[in-house]
């Protein structure tokens, strides 16, 4: 089990990616999503892959490669497809006829600055180019087994019972009593099953035997559902110019929230008992989890209060 | 080359594809988008996908497969996957701010049926799924290398370099003067690039060597290019009932088509020249290249005049 000494030492290891995003920025900008003709798409695609955003995914991924002994290089390629894929569910949810928003990450969202149809196009090229990019740009040290394995988990996780079953459950929620249960249905599919995707991918291009796989899977799930609680919260706590988002859009459409059904204590419970989940899945390797037992902290702390940081030394 | 017998035999051998699409109806029926939860994604993905349409991309799949040497089973998951992302097309070009689409395969568009909503969600279900497909049902008797190509060269057909940045020309040029450069273009990427990679992955599926890939390629791009000119002619003259979606409409918004710039006879000119260019590559094949043959055939004259019949007969 990871002392306090090591999380310490992971947690400033782990700082660069989170600062600068060295290893995933120059990436992402020379994905070929460059400008190119038709300039208004790659203008449009490149416009929300490249505002910035945590990155928590692709790090993810990078971490989760070298947890299993994979050198982190080789799963560049599967880290910017994940973040590709997050974007174009970010540009697609944020339409009119969906969650109708206007901002996102302190900037006008996709179809408030390129037009609708554009902003459409945008999300379906990011979905195609992320499948491209793993075929194409996974170095020939990976084998074509791993990336054939690692497309068909992404594929999943974004499907009819992944991401997109997510929000269309999210969608026909709104207006109605929802149980917890429901809740949970819509936050697992949303959000967790990409970042499921995320973790197991970086596994599999690293060489994870299948029990590393499956506990990085569980591991996943809970830090998953933890990142939509936190959402969640922070939805009620902060302003839209501190989220970089509208704020308060979930409480004014009436739509099911944790603090909703939980009230706003028993989503922050909540949320600890998910980062102590994700750690003890974490507990059986060894002190190359430290990033991960970081990341699940910073994902429950990154703008609410510090109550998460005491429980985070006691790992 | 082949000889007018062995394209009659090819005319009967094929006849089956394009009645009761044997090959390929039940494998769509029996893809990942069986009726599961949320019923809604689901449905309105069968809806499309399901709707009938003339499978010409899945069997040109299958046929290029078999013409190189492969066992057209190999090639189905391909076929299938290439439907789903040419169901996709349909679906997100027949939105509202888009084409703006009614009728599709004579019936309601999938917004219409589903709403606008669930029209995107279940392309971009399509879209993902198609990859999935891909990676998780092509049989062990294809080297994962050659999937990974598959789905590569797919993956470029769809993005901001194929289908997407056709689909965006084709948008922008709306209201403009359209040279019949850029009308190609517009072509080239919204359906010859599918195609294209349609009947390419068949070959690399297949085992083809790279000189039979690049022929196919330049095959598949006569083809492609074919389609739409022929599906510019049908929109002059023909009425939707023939048509099975709202007939006119390039006329009634003024966009740049083949007629247009051709006028019909041009149009149809053009058509026959493609036609002989796409048998010119089939030339060096053996009898096996005789479907494709027909198909090519078979698009340039599916609801128009028998003028290309006699051609037909002379290769």
């Amino acid at each position: 089990m990871a002392t306090a000494t090591q999380v310490t030492d992971a947690s400033s290891a782990f700082q660069p990616f989170l600062a600068d995003e060295e290893s995933i920025a120059k990436p992402l900008e020379t994905t070929q999503c460059a400008v190119a003709v038709p300039e208004k798409i790659h203008r449009a695609m490149r416009y929300s892959l490249l505002a910035g955003g945590k990155r928590v995914r692709p790090v993810l991924c990078l971490a989760s490669c070298e947890l299993v002994g994979g050198d982190e290089s080789l799963a560049i390629p599967t880290a910017c497809a994940v973040e590709m894929i997050h974007t174009m569910s970010l540009i697609h949810d944020d339409l009119p006829c969906m969650d109708n928003g206007d901002l996102r990450r302190g900037k006008p969202t996709n179809h408030k600055a390129f037009g609708e149809e554009t902003a459409i196009l945008a999300g379906d090229a990011l979905l195609s180019l992320a499948f491209e990019h793993i075929a194409t740009k996974t170095t020939k040290a990976v084998s074509p087994e791993r990336v054939v394995r690692a497309i068909a988990e992404i594929g999943s996780a974004v499907g009819s019972l992944g991401l997109v079953a997510g929000q269309m459950a999210d969608i026909q929620s709104e207006g109605k009593e929802v149980t917890l249960r429901e809740l949970e249905y819509i936050h697992v599919h949303k959000t967790a099953k990409l970042l499921e995707a995320t973790v197991v991918c970086g596994a599999i291009i690293g060489g994870a035997g299948e029990g590393e796989v499956e506990r990085l899977r569980k591991y996943a799930r809970c830090v998953g559902l933890l990142f939509q609680v936190v959402d969640d919260i922070l939805d009620v706590t902060k302003s839209s110019v501190e989220l970089g988002k509208t704020a308060g859009k979930d409480l004014a459409s009436d739509k099911a929230t944790y603090p909703k059904l939980m009230g706003i204590e028993g989503a922050k419970n909540f949320a600890a008992r998910l980062v102590a989940q994700a750690a003890e899945e974490l507990a059986h390797f060894d002190a190359r989890a430290a990033p991960l037992y970081y990341l699940a902290n910073y994902i429950a702390n990154r703008h609410i209060e510090e109550q998460f940081l005491p429980f985070f030394t006691k790992i």
